[in-house]
């Protein structure tokens, strides 16, 4: 055990904000998710998702799809390989600091 | 699988934070550790350590006596009863998130 292995500075912020790590864990249990999907899901308010979805994209680990099904605007979510490997790192970081 | 079940509201904001996350996994694994001791094993400075120990020690999951060792302070922090119920109930709760 080192002297510095409860130092959690190396969990990915961007994915332990409650509700994105909430998305994360999702998506890395299904191949893609619409937007009306995630929000039943993470029981998340349009706006407060629609926020976090977008930090989730500019970090590169979401990828955002928009088209319609029909006549209705259709969002689609989806990890990247990048938003994989971030998850990854999250958990093992995650067992690592509590001992799991 | 119930339709919200990736609503991450459930994690105690209290231990969620980083830094108060290093230091309930290192107190849950010890029976008890100096401040100086917690600061090593979590890489923190001083002023963020006495920051999160006292939101750690107002929420009732710390307890922290002070006394002198001789001439020297000596902080000394252990998890309360209702602080490892916290913590296991956290780590349930990350576990059920995380499907692990």
């Amino acid at each position: 055990m080192n002297e510095s292995d409860f130092n959690a500075a190396a969990l990915d912020e961007i994915i332990h904000g409650k509700l994105r790590l909430g998305i994360m864990a999702y998506l890395s249990a299904v191949e893609q998710a619409s937007f009306t999907e995630l929000k039943q899901k993470t029981d998340a308010s349009d706006g407060n998702l629609s926020v976090h979805m977008r930090k989730l994209e500019e970090a590169g680990y979401v990828s955002v799809e928009k088209r319609f099904a029909g006549r209705r605007p259709l969002t689609t979510l989806k990890l990247t390989a990048a938003g994989r490997k971030a998850w990854i790192a999250y958990l093992d970081e995650l067992r690592r600091l509590t001992g799991g």
